[in-house]
């Protein structure tokens, strides 16, 4: 294995049902090259997959090699974010229903493909530890992140370590309950927070209230009526232009993501909440009720102790937290 | 300081709102003596209360004499387990509803009285770690201990270390939301775990059921006719002799902390989870149920990592656990 420098080159890889995102980063986190991101093509097969991961990925070392004047031998590693659950000890996706995989040998196959050692942890874990690393998140002891896109991912920093739980399932707060009988949630179970809160959920939650209310709102006019194709973004972006009924889906986002942080803070005592993910563009919107509903659920010392800040890496905190999880792995070692 | 050696005694006080435990035990956890359990008497004010206090440690440290053949010489110090939320470092309870204290600096006065040094930590924590080091969760690695009574206290063992979270909250399990809009709990929140599931919660839900519903059941007579009277014991007495509306409410009680245990499962990926207090009277009727919603509700990695057991210390768990956090935080120092 390549002995690892602090300006050594690790490349990350977030790997997304929807895109890849790779980049590169010299180990001591002061320099950042070669960040791309392209459609990751599930229905294309495994293989291709694969190939596709492994040819972005020479396409960064390429990039980062041009602009840093650095050669191949700068690069010690690959360090992969993946939706789980994952075998992180065999290098495992477990299940990713959205990329149809079932205990896929993901880290070696990209390992042997470029030639350099690689680790495997979860998208949500290292979008938690990258915005501990280089984001809103720094400087905290136990952290809790939170990232809203298709689904809601999670994860957990404990006394300065990522906490993985004991077979690599922790964070996973997206699927709490958080109404008994509430919405079905695409995990099987009811009234989890993914069912209320993430992107899709988001969406569902307007239309509803469109579709029986006929309510007067700009967001029928903003899909040319067509509401299939009505997303969270169509929410926020009626919402800021002063549509009240997309103004209250967003605070009820917000009360609903208040109540899952409140828990959290109850359970884990943070110092800080960094949500992130799509949900962020709709900004004080947001965060006012999310934050109003955490103080009236959560211990007062604990809503003292906690700062809930947005994420300030959109669209690289898994590439960030990738390269940083490779590190940890392989300096532990 | 005592220096304290693996035959050194330690004093462990668990302070609840009705009784005070006390029971000194060796630092290698191999010898109990001296256990006593005696009314709080809460209303007598706080001075009384702690002179009580100071007055059952010298009765355990003089019975512990008498059956060890010790000395005085071999107490090195007390532990203490009182109801949160608390400031550890500073030694006070900051808030104790039960027991009508503020900022109330019970370590130090203890540790006054008796002429030992004294620690403090929370009454949950304290039954976890008892469970842990000498009861049910034996041999844990992340641990997740559940003591429902007249609340529902939690302590999460993280790396084999207590963990207190960023301002001694964390394990606020009882807190935590179930179900959005739902029964208003103690604590101010609406929906919290302990509004459905607490022993005093438990008996108000049968109560509602004979009242509403008018129905059979051998309660009403359990407690001659007097339904004020009656309790969660109450209801698993009923069950046990085959109460239809009885088991019902154990079964749905069973139902409710499985949904609380199936969100830390996600959140926390724990290897054991112990529920301890008066609801393990329930035994299987309880744990079924509690089980099979735990199946439903959280990820398969999860449920098969982590054993869900009741607790083996009833009574003690929390005095032992005081003993072991002593310990940990002296011998830390």
């Amino acid at each position: 294995m390549p002995a690892i420098s602090p300006q050594s080159y690790i490349v990350g890889v977030d790997l997304g049902g929807t895109n890849i995102v790779t980049g590169a980063m010299t180990a001591d986190g002061s320099r950042t090259h070669g960040v791309r991101s392209a459609p990751t093509e599930v229905n294309s097969g495994a293989e291709q997959v694969v190939d596709r991961i492994a040819a972005q990925i020479e396409a960064t070392i390429a990039d980062t090699m041009r602009e840093a004047g650095v050669s191949r031998a700068a690069f010690a590693g690959v360090g992969i974010g993946a939706p789980g659950p994952l075998d992180r000890e065999r290098g495992l996706v477990v299940v990713a229903p959205n990329l149809g995989w079932r205990d896929f040998p993901l880290r070696d196959l990209i390992s042997e493909k470029v030639g350099l050692p690689a680790t495997l942890d979860n998208d949500a874990n290292c979008a938690t530890v990258g915005e501990w690393w280089q984001g809103a998140a720094r400087g905290g002891r136990h952290v809790v992140g939170l990232t809203i896109g298709t689904g809601i991912g999670g994860g957990l920093i404990v006394d300065g370590r990522l906490f993985h739980g004991a077979s690599d399932v922790a964070g996973e707060i997206g699927h709490t309950t958080i109404e008994l009988n509430g919405r079905l949630c695409k995990c099987g179970n009811y009234g989890c927070l993914e069912a209320y809160a993430s992107g899709p959920a988001i969406a569902t939650r307007a239309r509803e209230v469109l579709v029986r209310e006929g309510t007067e709102s700009l967001m029928p006019g903003l899909v040319h009526g067509d509401l299939e194709q009505l997303t969270a973004a169509t929410v926020y972006d009626a919402a800021r232009q002063g549509d009240a009924v997309a103004n209250e889906i967003v605070r009820e986002t917000g009360r609903y993501l208040g109540a899952g942080v409140a828990n959290l803070l109850n359970i884990f005592n943070p110092d800080v909440v960094v949500v992130a993910g799509g949900v962020t563009a709709a900004g004080e919107r947001l965060f006012g009720p999310l934050g109003a509903e955490v103080r009236r659920r959560a211990f007062a010392p604990a809503v003292a102790a906690a700062r809930i800040v947005p994420g300030e890496l959109p669209g690289t905190a898994g590439v960030v937290g990738a390269v940083k999880t490779y590190l940890t792995e392989k300096l532990r070692d």
